[in-house]
C-alpha cells in the first residue's frame, strides 16, 4: 500500500494474541461466525525456516493436547521421618505415573494412540531418512547435546515432525526452595502434553490419556486429569495456486525454491482455518532456529522481519 | 529453681536451633569440644507421644541422607513441539530414575543398602506386628487415607521406624505456575532423601545412592547428585538409671507406665552426644500426632507443655 497505493488483493487481518494459552476465543469466533472470514486463502506467518538460506514452507502441524495431572494422597503434608514407609507420597506416583507413560525408548503406553496413525509418504520417509540437509547434525547443535533422544525405529525428523511425543513440563508439590525440607505433599501435580500427528484427534487424545493415566495411579492416592487445552494438527495440500504463489515470492526473495517441510509445533488456528473455511492455508514464517522459542532470550532477527515483510508483498503480488 | 531454690542436678542446656537446615555446626561443636559438654546423662526433649494418654520414652531413630538429583539435557529450554522427540527431557529423566530407585511397592534398588541392616529384637517384631495399641489404625485416620502404603513384607511399624525409606520431597524445574507453558526445561532437580536405621551410616547411604543415580540416568542426560545434609540414626539403651528415672517420672505424671518406642524421624544429635559423649541419653518429648509436624498449621498443645514442664522437674529429681 505504501508503494503502490493500493493492495493486490483484499486482505482481512485476524490477530491471534491467546494461542500460547490454549486460544479458545479463536476457535469459538472461526466456528461460529465463519461467513465473516470469507475467503480465497488464509495466510499464517507463525513458522521458521531451517536457515538463513535455506527457504521453506509448512506443509504439516502437530496438534497438541496439554493436561495436567493431580494427584492426591494423605489430607495434609506429612513429616517423612514420621510418616516414611507407610504414607503414599504424590511426587513418587507421578513418577510411576509418568515412567509408565513413556519409557526411556520414547515409546508412548497409551492404548489406542498409535492406532489412527497414518504412514507418511514415500517421499517424506526419503527425506527423513536421507537427511541430505544434515538437519540432525543442526538440532544437536542447537541443543548443546552429543545425542538425540527418542524411538530408535523412527528418524529424528518423522519423530520431531510426525510422531505423537510426550512431554513433562513441569510438577508442582512439596519442597522447591533451597536446601532442604523433609515434607511428603499432601498434593502433587505435573504439567504433560502430547504432540499429535494430525490424524490423531487431540480430545480423543485426552480421553485416551485419562483412562491410562487412571490405570496407572498406584495404590494409596487419588488422581484427577486435566484438560487444560487442546488444538489439531494440520496436513495441508502444498499443491494449490496459494502456496504456489507463496513458493514463487520465497524464491524470488532468498534466490533459491523453498523446501517443503512438515513442522512439530502446533498452530490451531491453521488447522481450523482450513476445515472450518475450507480453503487453502498457506504456513510461511521466517523464525530461526536459534530464536530460543519458548526458552530465556527469545529473539526475532530484525534482517529476518524485512525479508519477511518483501516476501509476504511479493507473495500476496503473486496471489493476484 | 522456682519452687526450691536450686536445681537437684547440675545442667547444662545446648539450644540446636539449625537442626531442619541439617546442623552442621552443632556436630562440629560436639566433636571439636566434648569437654564443654561433659556430663553424666544427655536429656533431649524432641519426640512425641502415640496419644495423650499414652506417655512413651524413645530409644531408636533413624538417620537420614538428604540429596539434590540435578539433570541437565540441552544447554537452554527448548519447545516441546519443535524438539519433542527428540531433546532429552531432565523431567523424564528424573522421574526414570525415582521410579527406578524406588518402585510401587516401597523397596529400594539402591545395591548395598540393605546389607548392613540387623534384625530387630524378637520383642520388637512381635510388638510391631501384634500391634496391640492399633497404631496402625490411629496412622490410617491421622493421615486420612484408607489404605498404608509401602513393603508388603514388613509392619507398618517396622517401615516406619526401622526400615530405610527413600521420599522425593519436591522437583524443580520447568513449568510451574497456572496454565500452560510447553517447554522442555535444559535443567531440573529433584530433592530425595533416606531415612536410615542406625546401622546404615548416613555418608555410606549417600555414596551407594550417588553410584545407583549415575547409573540409572538415562542417555542424553548428565547428572550430579548433591549432598545436602546427613545424620546419624541411634539406638540407646532403655536399661539405664537415666532412662529409668525418666520411666519414673513419665509413670507420676501420666498415671501409666510409658512404652518404649522408636521414632522414623531424624535427630543427629542424639546419635552424636552418644556416640562422643558416650553418656545415656534420654528422649522425652510431649508431640501429639496432630501436631501437623513440617505441614500447615504445625502446633504444640499447652497442656502438652505444662505436662511436659512437670515430667522432666520430676526427672530431674529422680535423677539426682
Amino acid at each position: 500500500m505504501a508503494v503502490n497505493g493500493a493492495l493486490p488483493v483484499n486482505v482481512r487481518v485476524v490477530i491471534e494474541g491467546e494461542e500460547e494459552a490454549g486460544g479458545e476465543s479463536i476457535a469459538h469466533y472461526v466456528q461460529i461466525y465463519p461467513a465473516n472470514l470469507q475467503c480465497d486463502a488464509a495466510f499464517i506467518c507463525d513458522t521458521g525456516i531451517p536457515a538463513k538460506d535455506i527457504p521453506a514452507l509448512m506443509y504439516g502441524l502437530r496438534g497438541i493436547t496439554y493436561t495436567e495431572v493431580e494427584v492426591r494422597g494423605a489430607n495434609h503434608d506429612l513429616h517423612s521421618g514420621e510418616y516414611g514407609g507407610i504414607a503414599p507420597n504424590p511426587l513418587h506416583a507421578l513418577a510411576l505415573i509418568i515412567t509408565s507413560l513413556k519409557g526411556a525408548d520414547g515409546h508412548i503406553n497409551i492404548p489406542g494412540l498409535y492406532e489412527k496413525m497414518q504412514k507418511p509418504t514415500a517421499e517424506e520417509l526419503a527425506f527423513w531418512n536421507e537427511d541430505p540437509l544434515h538437519f540432525n547434525e543442526a538440532k544437536l547443535e542447537e541443543m548443546g547435546v552429543t545425542q538425540l533422544t527418542g524411538e530408535a525405529d523412527y528418524s529424528p525428523m518423522e519423530r520431531m515432525w510426525a510422531r505423537p511425543t510426550l512431554e513433562v513440563h513441569g510438577i508442582v508439590g512439596g519442597f522447591t526452595g533451597e536446601g532442604a525440607k523433609t515434607v511428603i505433599p499432601a498434593v502433587a501435580k505435573a504439567k504433560i502434553s502430547l504432540r499429535l500427528p494430525p490424524e490423531i484427534h487431540s480430545e480423543e487424545a485426552f480421553n485416551l490419556f485419562e483412562r491410562r493415566v487412571h490405570e496407572l495411579a498406584p495404590a494409596g492416592v487419588t488422581v484427577t486429569v486435566h484438560n487444560i487445552h487442546g488444538g489439531e494438527g494440520v496436513l495441508v495440500s502444498p499443491d494449490t495456486a496459494p502456496m504456489r504463489a507463496a513458493a514463487a515470492a520465497m524464491k524470488e526473495t532468498f534466490g533459491k525454491e523453498p523446501l517443503f517441510l512438515r513442522e512439530g509445533g502446533s498452530i490451531p488456528i491453521a488447522a481450523l482455518f482450513y476445515n472450518v473455511l475450507n480453503v487453502p492455508v498457506v504456513l510461511m514464517g521466517f523464525g530461526l532456529p536459534d530464536d530460543n522459542l519458548h526458552s530465556p532470550n527469545e529473539k526475532y532477527s530484525l534482517s529476518q522481519f524485512y525479508k519477511g515483510i518483501r516476501t509476504v508483498v511479493r507473495f500476496l503480488q503473486n496471489l493476484a
